[in-house]
């Protein structure tokens, strides 16, 4: 039986370093921002415009205002947007099908449903989310006050709740639609990560 | 630094047996009915009577009505019912202050939040809780359909909810007063409770 582990994760959780180092400790390959790059190959569309679509629903790039406006261009982008889902979903169930792997956010969970994948759900405080984003001193935050970074946090989660919600039609987050949600608080990333290389070895022996 | 586990759980989704077996494993002190067993030592009411108490909040066992018909009688109880709890609460805290341990539901996250427990809430999917629920044969649902079986699982857990939310001021169940959610839907308790003290003991080496 395949290894295939989901995780969805709050910004600053420390999800997408905990999914990287499950799938090191594990010898399996590891999906993340590697989806965007794997769509520029196979389509017309520049990595920037892929990573400013990346885990947005379209209607939360093209508000009503927008569309009312300029209908026919947002009819344009509203499609792009779609189809890129349409892209993002083959070639995940196209790596699923093929390897063993980890695989985070971009509704993988959903997508994979019928392979039975472990879906881990990443969460923190949100005092600990913006002193982990200040640790790793991301590009765009790093000049940032906490107030503003608690703002950017709200931000991405939000974009990434219209997301999920817009294309599952479940709640992003809600923790029935996983099988283990991860409080990272008060937890070292690189030690949970071995736990859980233990825990998936265990379920797939 | 001390073991000390909270497990709270929904009906049916086996939390009492992994909080068991996680405590069997472990070798320390396993808390779930327990607690009524020692209060009805220390206090002059019968244990049917605690029983019929435990985990429910004063407003679910004494709706507005009764209180507006029975108003002096309604006060007697409800004063029962709060003294119960502060005996409860100073019971647990006796426990975790003494010794290593694993305390099922009553608050017990919240009780001991300053000991900082291992906070984790057991969940599952309606079918697999009805399915468990069979399986156990438990004297009070032995001889109901699924439906009914159903409604007795959301009673028990309304009653939970409405107990924890009553005392903590918090939302029972929600993710982030835990740290870690379990859903049980396709585990086996007894690996689980096996993959949990590993988990433990990287936590309290």
């Amino acid at each position: 039986m395949k290894k295939i582990i989901t995780i969805d994760r709050e910004f600053g959780s420390g999800g997408r370093e905990l999914g990287r180092r499950l799938a090191e400790n594990l010898g399996i390959s590891y999906y993340d921002h590697e989806i965007v790059t794997e769509l520029t190959k196979r389509s017309d569309l520049a990595e920037e415009y892929l990573e400013h679509m990346d885990e947005k629903s379209p209607t939360a790039l093209f508000p009503i205002t927008v569309a009312m406006t300029f209908g026919m261009q947002n009819n344009y982008h509203m499609e792009k947007q779609l189809a890129v889902y349409t892209q993002t979903a083959k070639f995940i169930k196209e790596i699923a099908q093929k390897k063993d792997c980890v695989i985070v956010g971009r509704c993988a969970d959903y997508i994979l449903k019928d392979l039975k994948p472990l879906r881990i759900f990443i969460y923190a405080k949100m005092d600990s989310k913006i002193k982990r984003c200040k640790e790793k001193n991301y590009q765009d935050i790093k000049d940032l006050t906490d107030k503003q970074i608690e703002k950017k946090i709200r931000l991405v989660d939000r974009e990434r709740r219209d997301y999920y919600n817009f294309y599952t039609n479940l709640e992003w987050s809600d923790k029935t639609n996983y099988d283990l949600c991860i409080n990272t608080s008060h937890v070292d990333i690189k030690d949970f990560a071995l736990l859980l290389k233990k825990l998936v070895e265990s379920i797939y022996p």
